[in-house]
Parts: C-alpha cells; structure tokens; sequence
C-alpha cells in the first residue's frame, strides 16, 4: 500500500494451488446463476464477468484442502460464499449508489435500484439452496449466522454514517459484520466439512476474521490513497458518501476546532466542495491517520497469521494463507 | 369481494384453532427480531406490529396440526415463513417506492430505501436461521428453493411491468413466484415436518399454491375496487405504478384502438391524468375484467379446495381450510 504497486503473488499462489477446484467453482457459479428469467443472468452476469480477486471461495476451498478434505462439497461451499458476497455488492450499491463497481459501471447504475435489490434475493436465496446441497446442518447454521451478522454490520454502518465521532469500537463493530463475518465464515467451514476438530475450526474462524478486518482496513485507507484507474473504482467515494471509516475517526479524534468543523461539514453535512477532498487527504497524512489506519491493519494481518500456528496442516497452505494476509495489506488495487 | 364486507369467519376460526400455536409463533417473531443493532428491531418491529393476517404461518401451523405433528419445530417453521414474507414486504417497498404499507407509512417512507433493504436481509438471514433450528434438511430445501422462486417471480415482473399486452401465462409465471410460491411452501413444510407421505406434502402444495393464486389475483382486482380505508392501501397503487396486472391484460385485451392507447399511455408510458384512474376502471368494468379476474381468483380457489379432498386428516382442519379458499376470494380488506 505504502509500496504502491505490489505483485499479488500469494494470491497467484494460492489460486494456482487451487487451479482445478477454482474451476469448479466457476463453472458452478455460472451453472447456478441461471434462471428462466432472463434478466438473472444478465445482471448476475455482469457483477460476476467483473471478476473481482475470488478471495472468499479461495478462503474456503484452501481451509478443507489443508485440512485433508477428499470429497466435492467445498466446490459448492465455495460458490456459495461467492454469492453471499455478490448478493451484498449488489444489495451496497443500491444503498451507497455508486456508479462504478470494479472499475465498470455498477448493476444499480445500468440496470436500476430495483433489479438490483431483486436480483441480490435471488442470488442471496441461491446461496442457500447450494448450502443445502452440502447437506450439513453445521455449515448451514455457521453460514446463515455469517448472513446474518453480515447484515447487522451493513444497519449499524448506516447508524454511525455521517458521523466523524463514531468510536473506534462501533468502526471494528460495523467492519466486523459487513466485511469479517463472511472471511470467518468462508474459512471455518472448510475445516468443518473435513471433519476436524473444534480447535482447527476456531483457528480458521480467526484467521478469516483477522484478514477480513484488515482487508476492510485496508480497502478504506485506500478510498483516501490510491491511483483510481488501479482502484477500479471511484477515489473518495467514502468521503461523498459521509463513511465515518478509520482514518477519519482518527483524524477527526486528533484535530483542533478548525479541522473537526471540517470534518463535520463534510463528512456529516455532506456539504463539500471540489477542493475538499484534497484537504482531507492532507489532514489524514499530517495526522497520521493513514499511516496509523495502516498499521492497524498490519496488526490485524499478524493476527490473522498468528491464528495459523496451532493448525496441524498441510505446511505449503499454511505458508500461502500466511502470505495472503501479507498481501491483504500490501494490496495497491 | 363483490358482496362488499364479508365476516373473515374461516381465518377467525382458523386463528382461534392455533391459537396457542400463535402465540407462541408472535413471540418467537419478536425474540427473533432482536439485535444489539437497535434499528433492526425498530423498522422490523414497524412491519411486524403493523399486523396483517398472519395467513401464511397459520398455513404452516394448520399443515402440521392436521397431519397430527406433535413436535414443536411447527413454530419456528411458521415464524421463518412469516420472517420471509415480511422480508419481501421491505424490499417491494423499496421497489415500488410505496408510501403506505397496511394502513401505516411504509418503512422505506419512514426510514429510507437503505435501511429497508438491509433489514430485509437480517429478516431474510434470520428466517434461514429459524430453518436450521428446525434440524430438517428437506424443509430447508423446500423454504430456499421457495425464495428462490419468489425472487425469480419479483425479477419477471419487474420485465413484465408497464406492458399491457403481457399475457395471461406471463402474469400466472409472476404471480406463482412472487406470491403462490410461499404459500405453497408454508403449507408443504407442514406435512414434512409431520412425517407423511409425499402425495399428501403434495396436496398441501397445491392446496397453498392455487390459494396463493387466488389470493394474489383478489389483491390485483381490489387495486381498482375497494374501499381505501378497508383496503388499508392506497387505491389505483397498481396503475399509477403502471404494473400489468390480470384485469388490465384482460381489458386491453379486449379494447378497441382507443382503449389500447389510453393502457398504452397509462400502463406503458405511465402518463396519467386525475381523471384516468376513473376512467380506468369504468373501462375495466365495461369490459368485464373485473368481473373475469374475480371469476379467476374463485377457480383457483375452488382448485385450492378440491386438492385438499385426496388428504387423510383432521376434517375440522379440512373444512376451515376449505373456508380460507373462500374467504380469500371474498375478503374486501
């Protein structure tokens, strides 16, 4: 991040370990996202075709390969972690109205807040019929707590929108839910159709959960941070939107009367003009809100690795997803 | 319908059979709409005390009563089902941008497009955790591949919306998603959970099925004949919306050039006067699609009746089923 351009190479390495099984799970993300109606397909489609880094199904279809799994239903699994986080792209669009989403235009800007929000159902309810299809009631209560944990976080981020004061602890709360929740979720249940022990269920939970913080740490210091044409989308879409994300709660907490009466106008009035968001990226870098934003997630990355630890598993996995928590952070696009 | 106020006596009495069953199904539906984010149980609480005939869980409950169930998991199935219905309720809000929803400002009136989306999702999440705990994978599979259908139902007419030469086999298509399809489910559970054979779970089906149908096509016709107040919804909702329901495929069906060019410009163009929903339903009555529609919705009901004449169970329970099918059609709120 601080890098700039760095080469995904863990994320290379992973999904070239995966190569067969991520293929499967394409092909069933394809098969599955199908419907009579034509317009399924066609919006699907579109929020698939984008591509998107494929980091949640890779979650799930590493944790049961390192955990010895020999049979088929991580491919479903895995497909249906993929359309939980679809599902909830096109669901954030509606509510953030964006008008990119990985660098192309966003479902809700071509095809309207109404077909979006239906079409998340349907992916949303085809995410449920591929858990069934995996015929364990375990997996089925670990991925509908995530669904619903998921949506929690997305309400409680809309409560403390606006609002440069939000605490730190309602940030990791809303980060926790929206984003965490389904990286836990994706991991810990590979180890369980595996068969392994509660333990080695735990460490995977707090390895999705810890990348998943620092991912999300990472994509809002980002919005304030990067070159948008490697972004794929819009630079301080956070800060238009009034997002009380990290790096503005810290900055906010750190600055003297002038800057939190900035801060307000734009971040909780909504009320800014052209040459506001180069100001505020000054005041996150003379605060040290970036840089502190980021070694929050650094911390976040360590943890994720230090859960890895005690997992008896297969050595060059463990090294992989290390190496991803590595790159979570690392990431510049 | 055409009788003007009808006594509800078959849901009455069906209410007064389940009663315990429902009151034990109420307050799962509040405990389970809790959530350490205190907006969640606020706008779900705004939908869920606005009331409505809790028709649906009552499906469920009777479904597993009269297949002579003596378990408890009945309740929670009838909370989820009533949990995907309220569900779909906030995001069609959102989709047709309603101000009134069963007597009361809409929660997306209320509280904003975003926040009916996301909660709908929590309720959405939490009706697939009220499943697990049911422990039965089968009903799982009925209750996802069920919401699957309503959101393909949802997306189609969505397609179908604004044309008035959509035809009757498209709009049963959209009727059977968005409605017929939980109906049916609600009822179908009912006799898994009870352990019967699969041609009495299919009877159920079609039982729930075609009054899903009827009760749909009762709810189109009332859109252009009923009494606001009683309807507790805004009367002509349906043409200001330009939706294509069977009475206006009916009329223009049947209309001569200058019928077709008033739908055209009401329906399709949803160009419209103070004077046009008058004239709309002068149209609708001249033609006899008022009429016709209603005549559908007491086939369909009469269907719903006769599926249940191949079940062997508790005839106090088949005959207040059979009077729900006919206070569907009669119903005038």
């Amino acid at each position: 991040m601080q890098d700039g351009h760095v080469t995904p190479s863990a994320l290379d390495a992973l999904a070239a370990l995966l190569r067969d099984d991520m293929t499967g799970v394409n092909r069933l993300i394809v098969e599955r996202m199908q419907s009579p109606v034509p317009m399924i397909p066609e919006i699907a489609g579109h929020i698939v075709a984008a591509g998107g880094k494929r980091l949640r199904p890779l979650l799930t279809l590493a944790a049961a390969r390192m955990c010895g799994y020999g049979g088929d239903h991580h491919i479903g699994l895995a497909a249906c972690v993929e359309f939980i986080h679809t599902a909830t792209l096109l669901h954030d669009d509606v509510v953030d109205e964006s008008a990119l989403r990985r660098g192309r235009a966003s479902a809700n800007a071509l095809f309207g807040n109404q077909a979006s929000v239906l079409v998340g159902d349907f992916l949303f309810s085809r995410s449920f019929q591929l858990m069934v299809d995996a015929g364990s009631l375990e997996v089925l209560a670990i991925l509908a707590n995530a669904a619903a944990t998921i949506a929690e976080g997305e309400v409680l981020q809309l409560t403390t929108a606006n609002d440069p004061a939000t605490t730190e602890a309602a940030y990791y709360d809303v980060i926790r839910g929206k984003t965490a929740a389904l990286f836990a979720a994706a991991a810990r249940v590979g180890a369980v159709i595996a068969g392994r022990p509660k333990a080695d269920a735990d460490a995977l939970d707090a390895y999705g959960m810890n990348l998943g913080l620092a991912f999300q740490i990472v994509d809002d210091v980002l919005d304030y941070d990067a070159d948008q044409a490697a972004l794929g989308k819009t630079v301080g879409d956070d800060f238009r939107e009034g997002k009380a994300t990290l790096p503005v709660l810290l900055a906010y907490a750190r600055g003297g009367e002038a800057d939190r009466a900035f801060w307000r106008r734009c971040i909780e009035d909504e009320q800014q003009t052209d040459a506001d968001l180069a100001h505020a990226i000054d005041l996150l870098r003379s605060s040290g809100a970036l840089a502190d934003s980021a070694k929050a997630a650094r911390d976040r990355a360590d943890d994720a690795k230090a859960a890895l630890k005690s997992l008896d598993a297969d050595p060059v996995y463990l090294e992989t997803l290390a190496g991803i928590a590595d790159f979570c952070v690392e990431r510049a696009f």
